[in-house]
């Protein structure tokens, strides 16, 4: 049914559904599965309108690059618990929903699984969610779990 | 991986790529599939700005749900072809999103397939499309196609 599939994952409950449904997909389909965790780039305006300001903002996107590396490993071992065996993970720093179509073209994905918010009512739709960007802009199916 | 596995059909290119990938998922899970083809209520309202004049205007929704009834049997029998056993055919008046959204609670749907206007480009993301509307109501993961 498909190639490659591709999981957004930033660790939260709606990524964490995401990833175990995409984890089915890909063992029926015998398929790749690549774990993309995006984190924002640290942008010095942004800390300078911020109650908090780091002692070193020069290492502030190491440290959330690694970080976002922890969060994109732990979802690589829940694959693999999951019994997929073709697994990667891989982590950018970027605009989330750009990042993922970006990601996705790249890397010749053919289905991207993803988290919602799970609201399942019209605010859900107002939000204008990662998920929602993603699935307007990306040119492969999307599923939204 | 799925049970009840829902495409809303409305005869149009992208929902005919959603079905067939609705297929294959229904094949792999051997779950039931479900076409569902929705007609908007016949409305005087409207008509009286239509240059376009029914001479039994009583008849219209008759018409129109007989249409849907043929685009909905078309859907059912593409399906066949493709190796699906378990497909059922229904057609339903209504606002697309909303109705696709409860036929589904009703249903006890795992997944709704559904075809995008497939633009792949932020025109898509803005255009606020079935697809986009269903994906933020719906209870159940959604595969935008």
């Amino acid at each position: 049914m498909f190639d490659n599939i591709l999981v957004p994952f930033d660790g939260s409950v709606g990524a964490e559904r995401a990833l175990r449904k995409a984890a089915e997909l890909a063992k029926a389909s015998d398929a790749n599965l690549c774990v993309l965790t995006v984190f924002r780039h640290h942008s010095m305006l942004e800390a300078s309108f911020s109650m908090v300001r780091p002692n070193d903002p020069g290492n502030m996107d190491d440290i959330m690059r690694s970080a976002a590396r922890d969060v994109a490993e732990t979802a690589k071992n829940l694959a693999k618990e999951a019994g997929v065996e073709k697994v990667r993970a891989f982590v950018k720093s970027g605009h989330a929903s750009r990042t993922i179509v970006g990601f996705a073209k790249e890397h010749d994905i053919d289905l991207i699984v993803i988290g919602s918010r799970g609201l399942g009512s019209v605010e859900g739709y107002l939000l204008g969610s990662v998920s929602h960007k993603v699935t307007g802009l990306a040119r492969c199916p999307v599923m939204v779990v």
